[in-house]
């Protein structure tokens, strides 16, 4: 780690700070935001408040940068399988897959994210935080629209059948992301639990309930 | 409204209080529930502190009831449906657009309800308040159970066709409940234009993306 380089301003690009984040996305999720001190993240980080402070001006600071963070890590799971060969159908449900293996795989993480669009949505911040939570949301329309986008590819080539993309997408996203409110990882779970489950999930947006006839 | 009844402890019933509900529902999703004080509630209901207090000891309390009524709510949305002639497959599709209508209709409320759900997992609260939430959390399971009874008696009828029931009722009624954090009434909607949405929600669940072959 750099902390030279840091020593001048406080660190956002999360290179150097990912053990911050991690303590600080464990201790929202656990206690929520609310709950949670710049002394409870360095406490289970095993530092000092100033070493988090040293990259870190305030609690709130430090939220952005951990949804940041999840929203980094959501992209960097999703963007190879954007690129795989295939229909449209087969890289949006590959996009999907990865996206549940994502939320479950980083769950502290996208627990945050998800609050964080509460947060967002319930607007009790400041102008400059409301600035900050104004970005991230630019962030997630980002993240939807690379869905959207190979969602039309697949209506174009004939693999997918959906009369409103947007509305379906939300709703496609909206099964995935329901992961960070009823998941908990079982004791002992492997990968290919995980993907027994992503599979799972996204077959029922890939298929739908309705037995075809 | 029956004020003698409720002179000796807070009501909690939710009958002679639905005003205050309103009022607090309203702050909540705009204010955030942290933001929000028991002197905004009485601010918007143009009501003196004393009233909300005469119903409610805190705005924990407040929480919680505005949680209840959002599942009555729900409750009330989906069983009419659920009772409708059919096979599984046509009362698990009128019981997903009811809900999804009461998601849009009584937004504020639901938006407390997924907002609770947070709470919940992040643990912030006392004893007591968990205690209460435990209970909430089973009112929403014994809500999910609706569903799931549904879709088994769709499976047997032939009507659906679901391998893992209760994943894929966590997935369909997770793609509705997202409304809760995308969805904002346009000038001028009508109940009409909620049908539509709440029908191609619905259909992206009951049919799925990928198209027949």
């Amino acid at each position: 780690m750099k902390i030279d380089a840091a020593a001048t301003a406080p660190r956002t690009d999360g290179a150097g700070n990912i053990e911050i984040l991690t303590a600080a996305a464990e201790c929202f999720t656990e206690q929520g935001f609310h709950a949670s001190s710049i002394d409870d993240v360095a406490r289970r980080l095993g530092a000092t408040k100033g070493r988090v402070y040293h990259y870190y001006r305030s609690k709130t600071d430090l939220f952005f940068d951990v949804h940041r963070e999840g929203m980094r890590r959501n992209f960097d799971a999703v963007r190879p399988a954007m690129k795989l060969p295939g229909t449209g159908a087969v890289r949006l449900a590959h996009m999907l897959r990865h996206h549940a293996l994502s939320m479950m795989e980083n769950l502290a993480f996208e627990t945050v994210v998800v609050q964080g669009v509460h947060m967002h949505r319930l607007g009790a911040t400041t102008p400059a935080q409301r600035r900050t939570l104004a970005e991230l949301m630019t962030i997630r329309n980002d993240f939807e629209a690379l869905f959207k986008g190979v969602a039309y590819e697949g209506v174009e080539d004939g693999s997918l059948r959906i009369p409103d993309v947007s509305i379906a997408i939300k709703a496609a996203l909206g099964a995935i992301n329901w992961i960070a409110v009823w998941y908990r990882p079982r004791l002992g779970e492997t990968r290919d639990d995980r993907e027994i489950l992503a599979e799972k999930l996204v077959d029922t947006q890939m298929s739908g309930l309705a037995a075809r006839t």
